[in-house]
């Protein structure tokens, strides 16, 4: 029996004898396990590819042959036999192994995509390369799951990977039925009866592609044997594999929510006994649409991780499951508010970025009454840089007509939730983070619909919060006091508009700062410069916000305190920016990281 | 026989004979060339829809019944038949007919979307809304073109609409073997078999779909009659309707580039020999290309309108199209790249916007190095708000590692295509206007790469022109001395990342003032105005760009002058912010609009 931690790299997957591979399954599952519970992770995806992952290796010889992930979380088997077992238990640490392919550690991982339906499109691009660069000996191989199916891109991708015979790529199907959680739609329904003995295959040949399966994705042997025509085919072709989510794991197994798609570390029990932002957005939705029978909810196959779960069970007749297609969701939408309805959209913040073209267009050209709802938006961490909700902010100042606004307490949520849900014309925005909410910030006084949460002893500085950044903010606020350093703590709450009134209260004082959880280009900071600027005042504004590059993964307070946007770092900033004489003393010691960044 | 000025509406199309009915046709289509012939327009596809648009209004009860038309431009013929026939000859001018479905013009015209490949999701939710609200008699009706099928957003929609039987929504496919030019790839294929008698159907009713046809689409009884049935069958259906783009034009049917796609106002003809800047492009590209194999060019169906025909023509084994794919054009250029090419990715600037995810993530986050190009950048006028380029700037200011140029004559465009083919790492983005080029613009100086115009008499003022604005730039600086404020003017030429250089120069004026023909807000202004600011610098800064709302359709030229941006304007509102006493008198009259906007 091989021991898995001589398996150094995929040389020695493909010296096993077929009965030794078949052994190293039942360990390697051991080790998912054992590593998930330690630190968390996409457990059930990667028991479900277990098999396919050691047969891939053994047919194809990677890094020769490009074995391209999408998705990219299903890769951690991927990582235990490209030779870094022994890092397994660093996995979505700081500094430790990433949550999915990552080219700084390995040859072996090629592509770092985490948004599903690009692998084919990357497939698509290496083959048709390898075609005009005369490169006949390394295989295209892209694995993509029946979800990824349901998004549009990757058909653009079919269409285009069908279109020439002579340009082979091997799509591995990976088909477990489900997305996040169970795949919805026409496809699937189509996929189901591709599973049965009587496979109609229509679907792929008649695109014109080849199609091989279904074949049973935990029979190393029979998936090896597909995988080995399929590379002999020289010939675009589809190998359905079906497998199981969670497999050999028999909670997971059970579990019809998702199949312990993602489990959380042993040691991140909540401390708090706080609701997360998504339950208190969940929650008052279904309190709210007792009310609105108009009120509708879309999801692009994330029901549960975006709150929707209980709105599901209590609406079924108003829940929208459109699969992993923002782009659709987005436009559906606004169908449905020509229709009538007010649709709320929730969506993670980072995955808005595939239907700018159809917020901008057809909900917001249309002044479409249409709610969205961004949950995970700023640092996320863990999942590394594609996860990161630090786009939306700069993305949703561009929409004419939206207004936006990033609540600062779960109070704050239900009550900006309301007012979004009473539009009539033209879309709402909320984002809000991932994790634990804070119940209530309360104001200490109230403006023109701005909350001031704190009011300065003398009106040195203006700090703008935008959402939940307000507790870092009021943090800053002592702080800086505690130098003889007057700060006046607002969150505009409705950050879009940038509301006349925050322009008038910046002018009164001597420097201005906004703090957001967002990139700094085209954030919130950025308009409150602008509108500053208009008015020709002259008054120094410093934004702080997330550096305008890829983070890299680990925990969201790492991640943050890199992005200078601790109550320290802030501090310092800003006593920098005062002019001397202003604050007793430059006392705290100099962060060791430049702010800011281009 | 009927007279078309006698239809005063759908009722009066529905109450004429089968005979009258076809004796309309010849009638619209000479209405549509001599229009066409006088205003511009998309002369070759409402020739193809002369028989399905009557049929249509026969068929179904508008409003009432919801007829969304994919793409838009095809509904000449409808608003024929809607009663707006003696408006057709303002088609496209400013303050006269939209070239597209347009709300504000009729109640028959339900969405406004230029972009392709969204009706079929508007559809499915408004067939959700009327299911949800329990409404049973309206007919909900997307007109879309094969072409649309090749974007992967309809796949999203048909896997949505396949799902639900008891949804009714019918599609009519309007199959005219087209996108711009022919359509391209395996579902274009897949559809030339389904047009022969054997039809196979296998790809939609795979899916889950009835399936009418294929039905001679200028045979309008045999169309009515198709429509009829699918109107009966309440269930989602297509029905396959081939046509002919130009049909009843012979020269636009024997045109094989795009069957007179759209067509030039007779009095739009060149005044001067200048290039345009397409074709600025497109011949550097060819000469670029020669020395370097590498160099792939990649279109979403728009080879000819992004200049790269002749590099086809030159070398066919190094042009991609993908189809009208910009999600799969972006991620397949980041897979050429990964193969060792270097793609050229050309598309109209306002289509990059569906493309944004893919930019960041399989582009830029993999540090892949593709050329993006980007024509009819800015404000484009004549085809309404959906097709003015003012949003990639703001876009990709966003994007990490992305080196951005705005060209700001055919000379600069060609060297920043060469000094951008020549990046080996990360992206790079060129864009330009719709229109003819100016030659060149000689620089008077240069200094770290920042081309100097014109040099101010007087440190007053730093005007940084971005691209094809120095024209007014210039015009600008002459007016302002005139009024004795020095004016410097620069082209930054590469305006991302913001250089150093710039803001030392800046730092040496009294006024800074960009000019940019992008939406103000996230663009170059605010980059720089926010780069000042960290150096915290209180100078006056005035970002002059397009106001950040929705613009109506028009000349580019009033467009530009509604927006502010001309030289008159633009010195008024510099004199309006120097320091009084600087210039020598406000002797200009007072614009009559507001300048800015948020």
């Amino acid at each position: 029996m091989p021991c898995l931690e001589e398996i150094r790299g995929p040389e020695d997957v493909r010296a096993l004898s077929p009965q030794q591979a078949r052994d190293l399954a039942p360990q390697i599952r051991r080790l998912l396990v054992d590593t998930c519970t330690a630190t968390g992770g996409h457990l059930g995806p990667n028991l479900g590819v277990v098999e396919l992952s050691i047969a891939l290796h053994r047919v194809f010889d990677s890094p020769r042959d490009r074995i391209l992930w999408d998705t990219g979380h299903q890769a951690y088997v991927h990582k235990i036999l490209t030779g870094r077992t022994e890092d397994l238990a660093t996995l979505r640490q700081t500094d430790g192994l990433s949550g999915y392919p990552c080219r700084a550690e390995s040859e072996h991982d090629v592509i770092e995509n985490s948004h599903a339906s690009t692998a084919l499109s990357w497939a698509d691009g290496l083959a048709r390369a390898h075609a005009i660069r005369g490169v006949t000996d390394r295989a295209v191989v892209a694995v993509v799951g029946d979800g990824a199916l349901t998004g549009g891109m990757a058909w653009e991708a079919l269409n285009n990977i069908a279109s020439a015979p002579e340009r082979p790529v091997v799509v591995v199907l990976n088909d477990n039925g489900r997305s996040y959680a169970p795949t919805v739609g026409a496809i699937a329904e189509h996929l189901a009866v591709l599973r049965g003995p009587d496979a109609p295959q229509a679907l792929f040949e008649s695109l014109g592609l080849a199609y091989l399966g279904p074949v049973d994705g935990h029979d190393l042997e029979a998936v090896e044997a597909a995988l080995r025509k399929a590379a002999g085919l020289r010939h675009p072709v589809v190998v359905h594999c079906v497998t199981e989510k969670g497999r050999g794991h028999l909670q997971a197994e059970q579990d019809e929510t998702d199949r312990f798609h993602a489990v959380r570390a042993a040691s991140a029990k909540k401390a708090s006994g706080a609701a997360s932002w998504t339950s208190v957005f969940g929650r008052e939705l279904v309190d709210l649409a007792a009310d609105r029978p108009d009120v509708v909810a879309i999801t692009a196959a994330m029901l549960d991780p975006t709150g929707l779960s209980e709105f599901a069970r209590r609406y079924p007749e108003r829940i929208i499951d459109v699969g992993i297609a923002e782009q659709h969701a987005v436009t559906a939408a606004a169908g449905l508010a020509l229709g009538g309805m007010h649709p709320v959209v929730a969506l993670y913040a980072t995955f808005l970025n595939r239907a700018f073209d159809q917020l901008l267009l057809d909900v917001a050209l249309h002044r479409a009454p249409v709610t969205f709802v961004l949950d995970r938006a700023g640092v996320t961490g863990d999942d590394g840089p594609s996860h990161n909700g630090m786009w939306d902010l700069s993305l949703l100042n561009l929409v004419p007509g939206l207004r936006l606004a990033a609540p600062r307490d779960a109070a704050t949520l239900r009550r900006s939730l309301r007012e979004a849900v009473a539009c009539h014309e033209g879309p709402t925005a909320l984002r809000y983070p991932k994790g634990a909410s804070v119940e209530d910030i309360p104001a200490v006084d109230a403006f023109a619909g701005i909350d001031i949460l704190r009011s300065g002893e003398r009106p040195d500085v203006l700090l703008v919060s935008v959402g939940a950044m307000a507790t870092t903010c009021l943090d800053v606020a002592e702080r800086l006091a505690a130098q003889g350093v007057g700060v006046t703590v607002v969150d505009p709450r409705w950050i879009k508009p940038v509301a006349p009134e925050l322009i008038g209260l910046a002018l009164d004082h001597q420097l201005v700062a906004t703090v957001e959880d967002n990139g700094r280009v085209g954030g919130v900071g950025a308009r409150v410069a602008q509108a500053l600027s208009e008015v020709e005042a002259t008054l120094p504004v410093r934004t702080f916000g997330v550096p305008q590059h890829f983070l890299n993964h680990g925990s969201r307070s790492d991640v943050l305190q890199a992005s200078g946007l601790t109550a320290r770092h802030l501090t310092h900033a800003l006593l920098e920016s005062l002019p001397s004489g202003q604050g007793r003393a430059r006392q705290e010691a100099t962060p060791s990281l430049a702010l800011g960044g281009r």
